[in-house]
Formats: structure tokens, C-alpha cells, sequence
């Protein structure tokens, strides 16, 4: 128990619209949070000097010291190469890429920091304080504009050879299909992401199907969460998009069941937090296309962790930097 | 080296057509085998009578007593249970399900038995021999009349939740195509395996297409090796099914390189014996579909270990058994 006034740790989660600083403690409890913006193209340096004075203010309101803090984690939307530590490309934060933000940080502040990707940050948060406690394989997987995932086998959080593991969106689900954002033809991310879900919706307007809900909208208006509003009013090409997206999505959950036969997958995001018209298609296809051994060995829940997910997840990094070993 | 006098290994690589017994060493020096048959429907008791008789027989030949073996690995073709430590299910040896082989030899011998489905013991053969030593984060494919994998991430083999991990052959490539063996549609199985070469062949056979190679074969007789040849004597229907299941290999690959960002990819199995019309299609589709940033991270290679591969594979699992982290 001498480490008891070192128990605070600081979780940073730099998204694509806004920073969130959170001091909590080791066993998950957020005792205080700043937010501030972090528009596209701002200069990190701006950025990092914030999240200082951030920093700074948790730490006065709680009377501490950065003695006291056990490590600053930081999760960002991009990947990170392990040993190297800073962004290698993300195209929400372009600025940030080779940005040393780890040194920024630990020559202020003396403590340790780490610092990964936002999916590997959410996977560590629900094996901490989430859906993950005592499970040796499972995935965290983000459904919202894009869709991310954290992989855990034997205990451990697989980063793999430089960094950028978890690519689930990224996995080819129809050879030569649609178009993704990353320019690649075909990914999961184009058929089952929320972005996805509105471009199905814009393609059947376009192919001339009528909407109710949609007639008074302008095509690049709509979203992922106006479509799940609509399918909720029973719009017939809301519903359509909708068990499409989840169509895709279950056969490409059910390809990392048979792949890595997980105990658990944690279902994050955006687009899960609604699930009418949405689960129980997903549930189908992943029953017609995982092998039922594999199957019946994993059970696919919702996170628990909801909105603190991302600041959970930077600040479970500083616990796996501290002992990455948990299971077996 | 207190150790000295138990330093010697057996493997038992139960395949469908043939078991193969080898003793050798902790280096993976293999010094005697016994190969006998193992044809479907035999009975599992009288191919544990084989077993015995065969490790008896190495023994003697090397003037080794069992308490000179630090155990006895078996590999078996299709999914074992970790902690039952007996065959789940295999299509190739319906009789062994459930059965207790590993009581059958430890009582016997008196030693550690481990048993493994084949994929995952020939993950870890290179593991300890091949092209995966000092290598944490890999994948072994084999690509034959199926298609099989072993992961190793971390620098330990993945075998989930319940020893079903790596059906890399039945993850989806195409939904809703192909009927694969398995009864499920569009496996990679069903578009990249010999089985799916061969597939390719017949189906534009019996679509009118002409070829002088296979026109006094009958359809059945067909097989991925005649494939193989008849490429190599540019065939024009073998050039083009090489290239089309290439083609889908190489997706299937791009999408484990963008979930995992594996170091190495080590490709074995019938159909990685001849490259021509494959390997160049395959890398193709590699580069096109994998993320530049994770297929930079990795090689892809054939295995080393050749014929070796089931013998070196089951051996290694008693080493494995033992120490299990190896690497970080």
C-alpha cells in the first residue's frame, strides 16, 4: 500500500472534433474531465499546450501532484507504431503525424506516458473495467463513421509487428465491391459503418425510391444516426439500409469467430447504440456464417463503458504499460 | 544439463490417409519415423495399438527408455479442445471424436502428451525451426485440399477460447457464393484451395470450354496437382484457375496482414509446392488489397520445414507445452 498516493492515473482522448483529459483512479473511477475542441488542422503544439493546462487544472482541484499519477495514457484515431510511439497517419488529425507528443508530455509532467490507437485503447479499457474483465480472448469493435477493433488473445492486446493491428474495417468483405474512404474497393467499413448506412440510403434515393422522411433532406445532410431516427418511424429504405449494414457486419464478426474463436465480442460505436432493425439481422448472419464450434463459445454483447469508453481506454494504457501480462 | 539424457522428442502427425511417428530431438533433428496408414473409419484403438508399437520400436532402435522423452506432441486434423485435450470434430478421422488418446499414451509412456489440431502444431514447428523463430507476431497457411492457419501473436499461438482459432479457410470472401465443404457459401476455402482449383477447372470443362490437357480425363479424376502440370504446359483454363484462386488467396491474406500486421505470412501445404501462375497473382492481390502500412511490416514466404512440417509441428508442441512465452 505504499504506492497509495500514486494510484491516480490520467487518460487522454484526442478524437477527430474534441479532447477529453480525465484524472480517475486504478480501478476506473472518473473524478474529474476537461473538454476543449480539436478541430481538423489545428497545430498540435496548440493542442498540447492545452492538454497541459488541462492537466494542470485536474490536478489542482484534486490537490496532486504529477508524483501522484501513475502515467498519462493517450488514445488517438490512428495508428501508433509501439516502440516509436507517435501517430504514423490518421486522417482525422493530419498534423499529428511523427508529432512527439510523448515527450512533449513526459519532460513536463514526469511520468510515464503511452500512448495507441483509439480501438486499442477502448479493447484495454473493457478488459479493465468493461466487458473484457477475466476474458483471455475477445474484441472490442467500434461501429460509428468508420469501424475500428482491439484485439485481445491470451490475455494480451495484439498491437502486432509495427503498430497497426485491429484493422477490422479495413478486412475485404466483397472482392471489387464498393468503395471505401481509404480508396481501397470492398472493405467492411464501406457496407456496414454508419457512413455506410447513409450511403445506402442516398443510393436508393438516387435509384428514385420514395422517403417521407428523407424527400426533405439534401443528399449529403443525411447520417447514420438520421437513418436510425427514421427506421425507428418505420422508413422502409431506413430499415432496408439498416439490415443490409448489419448483414455485412455479422459476416464479418462471424470471420473473426472462426478466425480467432473469441470468447467475447464487445460491440462499441456510434451506430450500436441503437440496435432496432440492426441486431437481430447482425445475429443471422453470424449464425449462417460461423462455424458453430466457434460460435457457441462466444457471446456478442454491447460495451457497458458507453460514453467513457475513450477516456477509460487511454487510461487502462498506463495499467497495460505497467503489466502487460494479465491471464494465464 | 542435468536435462541431457531427456532431450528427445516424439511427434505423432495423425493425417487423413497416413500417421507418421517421429523421435528427435529438442533441436528438431528428426533421427527415426514410422509411417503407417490411417485410412478413414479405422478404428481410433487400433491405430493407438500402431502408435505404441511405432514408439516402441524408436526407442529401442536408439536405446531410449520413455523416461528419456520429454513428451510425446500429437497433431491432428481437425479442432482439439485446450483443456479436453481431444479431437472436437474431424471430417478426415470421424471415429476419433471424444477419443481419449492422450490417457491411451500417458498412461503408457508415462509422459507429458499434448494434442493439437495439425495447423496450429505446424504454426508452432516453425516457431521453434522454421521461418517463425524470434518472430512474436506471424501466421502459418497451409493451402492444400483445404486451407488451414496457425496464429502466433505475441510470440504465443492463438487458440481462443475453445482450440478452434485459425479456420482462416472459412471466413467469408464472397457472401453468398460458393458452396464450400463445410456447407457454408463463399469460404476462401471454396475459391483458393487445390479442391478450388481443381473446382475451376471443371466448371469451365463443363461450360464448353476446350482443353488438350484434360479432354481424356474424366471430371472427377481431376485434380489441383493436374492443375499444376497442366499450368506448367500452359494449359490456358489450369493458367486461368491458378490465377483466379491466387487471386482470392491473396485477398484472404491482405485481410489477416490488415487485422493482425503480422511480421511474416509462411505459406505450406500441396498447392505452395509450384509457384508459376500463382504466387505473382497472389502478391498482386496482397498489395492491392492490404494497407501499405501493415504490408510493409511483413514478409511472406513458403516454409522451410517442407515434408518435415507435420512431424517438426508435433514435436514442437511438447516444447511448447512447457514454456509456452517465448518471446517479450
Amino acid at each position: 500500500m505504499g504506492s497509495f498516493k500514486k494510484r491516480w492515473l490520467i487518460g487522454i482522448d484526442i478524437g477527430g472534433t474534441k479532447i477529453a483529459v480525465s484524472l480517475g483512479t486504478s480501478q476506473g473511477r472518473i473524478v474529474e474531465r476537461r473538454v476543449f475542441s480539436s478541430r481538423r488542422g489545428k497545430d498540435p503544439r496548440t493542442s498540447v499546450e492545452e492538454i497541459k493546462t488541462a492537466i494542470r487544472a485536474l490536478l489542482k482541484v484534486r490537490r496532486l501532484r504529477p508524483s501522484h499519477v501513475l502515467g498519462i495514457g493517450v488514445g488517438v484515431p490512428g495508428p501508433v507504431h509501439p516502440l516509436r510511439q507517435a501517430v504514423e497517419r490518421s486522417p482525422h488529425l493530419p498534423g499529428w503525424r511523427g508529432f512527439p507528443l510523448r515527450t512533449r508530455l513526459s519532460r513536463v509532467f514526469r511520468v510515464p506516458v503511452t500512448i495507441d490507437n483509439d480501438a486499442n485503447a477502448a479493447a484495454l479499457g473493457e478488459q479493465y473495467f468493461g466487458g473484457g474483465r477475466g476474458i483471455s480472448d475477445f474484441l472490442y469493435i467500434t461501429v460509428s463513421t468508420g469501424i475500428g477493433s482491439g484485439i485481445v488473445t491470451n490475455g494480451r492486446l495484439v498491437r502486432g509487428e509495427g503498430g497497426s493491428a485491429g484493422e477490422f474495417g479495413h478486412t475485404t468483405i466483397v472482392p471489387g465491391g464498393l468503395l471505401c474512404s481509404c480508396k481501397k474497393k470492398g472493405c467492411l467499413e464501406a457496407y456496414a459503418s454508419g457512413t455506410a448506412i447513409a450511403q445506402f440510403v442516398k443510393r436508393a434515393l438516387v435509384n428514385g425510391k420514395r422517403s417521407g422522411y428523407f424527400k426533405k433532406l439534401r443528399l449529403n445532410e443525411i447520417t447514420g444516426k438520421m437513418v436510425s431516427d427514421a427506421a425507428l418511424l418505420n422508413d422502409r429504405i431506413a430499415i432496408e439500409a439498416r439490415r443490409k449494414a448489419a448483414d455485412y457486419l455479422g459476416i464479418g464478426l462471424a470471420n473473426v469467430i472462426n478466425l480467432l474463436n473469441p470468447k467475447r465480442i464487445i460491440l462499441g460505436g456510434g451506430v450500436m447504440e441503437a440496435v432496432h432493425h440492426f441486431w437481430e439481422p447482425m445475429m443471422k448472419a453470424v449464425r449462417r456464417e460461423a462455424w458453430p464450434i466457434a460460435f457457441r463459445d462466444c457471446r456478442i454483447v454491447r460495451s457497458s463503458l458507453g460514453g467513457r469508453s475513450g477516456e477509460l481506454g487511454a487510461m487502462s494504457l498506463v495499467l497495460d504499460s505497467l503489466c502487460p501480462h494479465r491471464l494465464r
